[in-house]
């Protein structure tokens, strides 16, 4: 993490962490700096606000924001950044996330906010990663070694199945757990 | 307007004034000051925070805050205030104002706001008035005789049904569009 | 709970008495007195219904009303009193408390109910609190209070991730349960 | 309408009566004494609950109950009578009527309610007709003829499609509207 | 189970008999007699056909049908009889029981169906007690019976509830799962 | 309409005619005979059934249904039957068409109906046709044709696009209307 | 597998094998010859349309293809094969299966899918049969004694659920676990 | 147009354009060069994915992508290029866009797509310009000038609101249209 700080991971809630993680995890992958913190739009409002409106004076490209349920957090930061802003819908509660994904993608016209699927937090660190890769060349470069790298294990899984047919491949992936 | 104004009432954008409008002009019918103000958790969120953490020292009692879509300008302000803010869901775009009712209903725990329906501005104000009512005594007067008046109206109706049958009331009331 | 009572809690169905405890517990917190009762729309109409009109006579202020699936209670009572009536939608049954949602915030107008979260029984206790405090100075500073402890627990959580960094920080949140 | 009233058809809103009169022509069709009635569970309570309470003794054999939205009037109605209680769901509103479908299909254990499609006063008609013909061989007899009828109006639509062919059948059906 | 079969409990698949036995188990109770069968609108669909066509001729005077999923053995058996027919959407699946619920609730005009709550068997034959009740005396006694035991019991948990608190009483209902 | 008649299109009432026509059309298109019928799962049942279980002695290849609300005609037809099925959600209602949908596509397991979108018929249509074609190659090259069109046609649109731009095109649609 | 190919069975990824598995083995009683391959519209998409384009002149009569959250294999395979592509919604992820559904059957017209229920693999390996058994008799045949089958199992089920009552059974049924 | 085109605005059919020409105007106003296509995943595969595998090549920096329905066209461009790609759910058909929104925002891991709201292609022009402003100063100043232009906007409106009252500002606006 000794990178410069690139993206911003925020989230509402310690307990959104353990799924927000996934989003450090892939930027870390990729070599991008990053910093994660909890601040809330309805907790810490003002600490949350700084951080929008200062984020792009300390040369951030991108901020991802997770919340569930009336998941607010991601649209009150777009409201005071030009950075993309991407939401992360966390599932939790009883509505098992369609809650926050409605709160997070349906903004009106003027503020958009780049929403990704419930519990996504590693498509949003790959969206990010896509962001600076427009502008970045070795950002790219990883961005299509990673879509090879995704595309060859699906096809190593296929020839492996092929070989021991899926009553054994299936055998074996429960004993794998 | 003359009186001192005991409730606020605010929307993201003039599109919701027609709704709103109805919490209005049921304060006026109790003689509760009220005023009306455009501010968006969007596009003006400073104007709204201000507007929010001033309220209580302003002498408002509660503050009615209508959105539409990812509604998030109740939750907003209730985070920055401690009165009581009743959420407006606006019907309004493709899902019909789910949306905007699950935004404004599913606040996580810290900071509560009553909702009531989509598009129940006129409850909204009923329910500003029982909240002053609680305290004020002339309004829970006032209260009591709107129930009755309420009962009143159903029976009036269900006798003029007895009087001239279901169809003729049907005919009756289309005339009347 | 030696306090003059001023807000009543009522469930339909002792199954939802874990819940709806927690607007009690937060009650406690404020040092507001407040009754809890099991009394059904559907299994005890008439203790309901008595219960509800008396409550304003006897100096309630506020009366929070839960209850799952086809959830009546909160309307009902607020059709017997001018008190506001706030209703919890329980989470219970195939339709995961939607159906409660939709039973509870959906009233027509003339009768309005302030809904919570399903299952926001803690943020039914502050909206109770916040009614009350729209008039009472002492309970006005608990609140106040109680958003500033929020702010600052916030931000200590925040502190300690940034001290040991998130993978830490998950590790240690799972030890802990 | 001079027979004994054996159904007892009631709506919380004259708005309601152009769906719920369906009902009541229905009954009409099988020579089945019924009255209709406007009575709130919110707005005229009391009203409504005497009328529950007393139908039974009246001689009713079922109350047909319609509500939109917050739709309370079928369970409150059947919480106080032992007579099944049939509600039709009334679409109004933003949410289309799956509020109602909702509030009155997820009673809770002990007191049911009987629940036809959104709208289906016509099906509410004729399943108060199916419980009284399950005892009156009279009415049981002109319920077969209705479905006899029914079939043949289907075969009798088949057939002229059969002669006519489908291009000019839909040309026909548009000219008559 | 000697007694005189008024009611028909069906069901589709074996998977649902937990659910369905309720409905048996409330018939028991009220001294009602009846017949459980499995019977499937898609695997046995002649069996439950020659089955619809002579409920009646057998002296029954209810059918209970529990579906899940595409539930459509209420709606076929319905077509079949002049009895009411009373449909229970059983949750199974991926949809939690909603998809049973509209295949049985949204009926087209002609053949209704007596929809109850999703696995709400025991409501359905406390609805077929009702339908029954409505013309026998001894039925409609039990009901009222019932009805003041639902509201007895209600009170007697409140009275507990009010004599050793809401900590004790949660207490004692943990420790007796 | 003189070929032999090789897919059978059902509706269950004569309002849906207009929705199903669109199967007709698209399998003229292909030169693939067909016949239309008005047969009722819950009106006409047994013209139904025996329509399906003479169907393939009658050389039928495939049977489309469509069917509307709580749509049980393609599930019906399907248990009567060893011929692929493919089922039409008509959009009628409140629910829009949801209802049909979850009716069509939930089938349990033993008896699969093939399900399109709702109000879908035209891909009902080229259903029936794909599955003809996968035996017949003469219907396979009109189906390679009738792809080949799509992708010209789009591609075609494309190219006015690209020569007047946006505003252009979008006024020229305009004024076709 | 030694039967020539006529279904290919895809997924893509290879946690949907274990569901799609059911299809496989369906395939396998009717003596189907198949193929199962992971193949992804997203991961190796030039992998799985070269598997759409040649599929047909392989001699494969259909093409089941399976996928969870936003399922666009089965609309893109279908895209470029004129064969008869079968959906099947995966459940995962936060939304039950709901997403995939809508992504599987909501398909635009022109390009169609035969969509099955969610998890519905083994109605996904039945309607294959049933395509091939239009055209092919052998196969007709053995889609008779499956339904035959289907039928007797109910029915046995039921002797033995009128021969111990449904206590024993639901016993018995609970022991077998 | 005669800028450099960074920014790619696709759709599946010409019935799309006038909901996604609001993203090009939006671009229009930050001078962002960008081009408008008619392409669809299902009829036009292949044209759409040579678009995308060249579009980085080209100098786009990210893309737009608009469908209705079942849209995979967002998921299947974004497959093939490691550009941002934006989608934008087009409501249309039965379910109102809901459809099409999950089918754009449940991507499975890997392929990440940026979503907006239903209809919201002037969002997604914005967003677009902030990937684009994250990089480019120019662009960037624009879209501080456009959120204070907002800004402004809503307090003139709120100033005009305090000048002449509620009902006159309804009138006023109703007037207009």
């Amino acid at each position: 993490m000794a990178d410069k700080v690139l993206v911003g991971i925020m989230m509402g809630s310690d307990s959104d962490l353990g799924i927000m993680s996934e989003a450090a995890k892939v930027l870390d992958k990729f070599g991008i700096g990053h910093e994660v913190n909890i601040m809330s739009a309805h907790r810490t409002p003002e600490k949350a606000m700084e951080y929008a409106k200062a984020a792009r004076g300390r040369g951030l490209k991108a901020i991802i924001a997770g919340a569930g349920v009336a998941a607010h957090l991601p649209g009150v930061i777009a409201a005071l950044t030009t950075l993309p802003v991407i939401g992360v819908p966390v599932q939790s509660g009883a509505l098992s996330g369609v809650d926050a994904l409605y709160s997070i993608a349906q903004m009106p016209p003027g503020i958009p906010v780049a929403t990704v699927a419930i519990n996504g937090a590693a498509n949003a660190g790959l969206l990010a990663a896509r962001i600076i890769g427009a502008y970045c060349e070795d950002t790219a470069r990883k961005l299509d070694q990673y879509r090879a790298d995704l595309n060859d294990g699906v096809i190593a899984k296929n020839e492996k199945l092929q070989a021991i047919g899926y009553a054994a491949y299936i055998e074996e992936n429960k004993s794998k757990k």
